[in-house]
């Protein structure tokens, strides 16, 4: 499908709207009259599905009584082509359903949109080659950039659910502990180098209990959010020895608001990179099953202009989600309905195309250059970094939505005694 | 309270009996006639909570309704103190309420315990120093043994909530990557060296959304239950750089079935070890925060009698639950009802007291040799790992109920198809 579904959503029919009939992503939404319920995105509007459904026009099992889509997710894969089929043909310039389903549209304006999922577990990965490299060279030295596992699976660590939060939600900057180089002890401080992560997540809509291929993997999920994985960067380098990223991880994951259907992303399927050295058997790819979606990030100094400080594309990832999924699986480890699952820092070959300011300043060493005129090494208070996604066929376009975030101030004192 | 309270329940006044009065862990369990239901442990009986509150003889709004004590860990720490009074007055020797509550006593016999608690979020620490510096020295070499973080602060990662099990449930050999030093390419195959970890969880009672001292952190924790950390060692030496283990510590993550309240363990308080350097202000001991509390670890083979491997003591542990819940929530990160904060494997500084096979066996090279005769370097299919804990006063025992899982071989073919 890479023409146009036409809409009498009017709004919904122009070649760059983001939500256009072909996507119909997830979200959760509220209006200063009405408890968040269950939406798909048309156009500059909202259909209320949970009142849909209450009101008889669809019926899944009261799936959307809830404001989470996980109740839904959890009905499987055939129920998520049902519900696609039915409101795509509910939609569609010309359908006798119009009058029926005007009065459940709620103009984006009036909503405020709230976590499209209730996030089981997260775990994130670390599938960017030339992210991996570039942060390598800079913890490890360039001699030991890539690890020695790193071109036969992906590598990932597990993060903390309860931090992932909705776009718009505001971010404190941390304190944790840290010691520079030069240092002779850590202190406890709030970060000096925070900074984003441009990446997209991938949401498990099917739950498993056995090691999954990398096919079963990729049926196993249900669609994809834009995801920023705020990263301290000081902390990081003081304590992810010999565990990992920890605290560093921890303050704040800001997804997007709109669950992109995988349904809406089939004809931007595409290959991975390269390989070069064979993966094993079962995590070799079964198809193409990455995606050619564009992805942006925009920085805005308090009260000033955004600048585009990047652009690059999901399919610079060396490892697609289904595999991180078929990874991830592999020990037996249940996985859930609700898992999140980053991609990693998706960074491209150039440095205008790297996904964190960690590369684009290069540790800080290189600041860039916003519009304005103002410079960053890392994020300064006050700053709102804006990521966005779209994957783009002739006649239209398949829109992630916003997925922003303003940094506020550490607090003065992190305790409240002490 | 050191000395004995005496129960009308007489198989709990006994000096051995694990589950006198003064304790009252919590569980889950159900009988051939009834679904899951809350209880407490008292002697050889269980005091089904929930049937006490359906009969309005306890009133904690309703917080026993579902087969998991969340909801009554949420209702905070003023609570849980009512509770333990309430059933201490009327377990005691000599209450008037014993013809009414005996009715609701059940033999732990006719019971099979569940999950004590619904977990939210596993975080594992890795706060023995014993057991970092005998694991360091063996992935890294003695010279880099300890890390340069480590004496600073509590190192942890986060694990699967989705792959904690309660005792008693079965545990299946993971397949992974892995690849030897000598090896040249990596394989995908069945770990040969799965491990168990004697540790202790902390049970997180109160949420918490900003930094916590660390004598508000130690208000925070509901209580404690056994923990055994599955780990396959050669999966994890593969994996573990640069973000951590991640598949090595996914399969399963074994729980003891009850949660021995923290209130049960005050009398037990005592001080960690000596702190080789300072700790920062946010971290220090503001008490003797730590706990005596004795700890074996029995293995037994199939169809075998079990032989105790190991005997040591929760007090090894360099930094308490208190800290570690302090360090996890200086971030910022949202701390939840239900997360469970594992302590690390606890080894004592003797061979005799080291808290896994990887430590005892020195990675497999010096196996240790059962009571049956047996030699084990790492676990076999079908061995029986079972953890047991003692906090003991002169008249009276804290118990903490068996930990134990037994090991199924690997599946034969990991996936469905491929």
């Amino acid at each position: 499908m890479t023409y146009l579904r036409r809409s009498w959503v009017s709004s919904a029919n122009t070649t760059s709207c983001p939500f256009p009939l072909n996507n119909l992503p997830c979200g959760v939404f509220s209006t200063p009259d009405q408890r968040a319920h269950c939406g798909v995105a048309i156009g500059d509007h909202i259909l209320d599905v949970t009142a849909l459904e209450a009101a008889g026009i669809l019926d899944f099992g009261g799936a959307f009584s809830a404001p989470t889509w996980n109740a839904f997710m959890a009905s499987g894969a055939k129920i998520w082509a049902q519900l696609r089929e039915q409101l795509t043909d509910m939609l569609a310039e010309g359908s006798a359903a119009q009058p029926q389903l005007a009065p459940f549209l709620v103009h984006q304006h009036a909503a405020r949109l709230h976590m499209p999922f209730t996030v089981a577990e997260f775990t994130d990965f670390y599938a960017g080659r030339h992210h991996a490299t570039n942060v390598g060279a800079m913890f490890r030295g360039p001699e030991h950039a890539l690890p020695a596992n790193w071109l036969h699976m992906p590598i990932g660590y597990n993060g903390r659910a309860s931090s992932v939060v909705v776009s718009g939600t505001k971010v404190r900057r941390p304190w944790g502990q840290v010691k520079a180089p030069d240092e002779s002890q850590p202190r406890f401080a709030p970060s000096a180098r925070f900074d984003f992560e441009l990446e997209v997540g991938a949401v498990v809509g099917s739950p498993s209990e056995r090691p999954l291929t990398v096919e079963e993997a990729d049926a196993h999920i249900f669609g994809y959010v834009l995801l920023n994985d705020w990263s301290a960067r000081d902390i990081q380098a003081w304590e992810y020895q010999p565990l990992g990223p920890f605290k560093s991880k921890s303050t704040a994951t800001t997804i997007g608001p709109w669950i992109v259907m995988k349904a809406a992303l089939e004809p931007f399927r595409c290959a991975p990179p390269k390989r070069d050295v064979a993966l094993l058997a079962h995590l070799q790819d079964p198809a193409p099953l990455s995606y050619d979606i564009e992805l942006t990030a925009m920085l805005a100094p308090a009260g000033k202009r955004a600048s585009q400080i990047t652009s690059t594309n999901y399919r610079e990832l060396y490892y697609t989600a289904a595999q991180q999924l078929a990874h991830h699986s592999s020990s037996g480890c249940p996985m859930r309905v609700g898992d999140l699952i980053g991609s990693g820092t998706i960074s491209g070959a150039t440095e205008e195309s790297r996904g964190s300011l960690l590369e684009l300043s290069w540790g800080g060493q290189a600041p860039i250059t916003l519009h304005t005129g103002e410079q960053r090494g890392f994020l300064h208070d006050g700053d709102t970094v804006t990521l966005n996604g779209a994957a783009r066929a002739e006649s239209y376009t398949i829109g992630f939505g916003d997925c922003a975030g303003s940094l506020l101030p550490a607090l003065k004192k992190p305790f409240k005694e002490i």
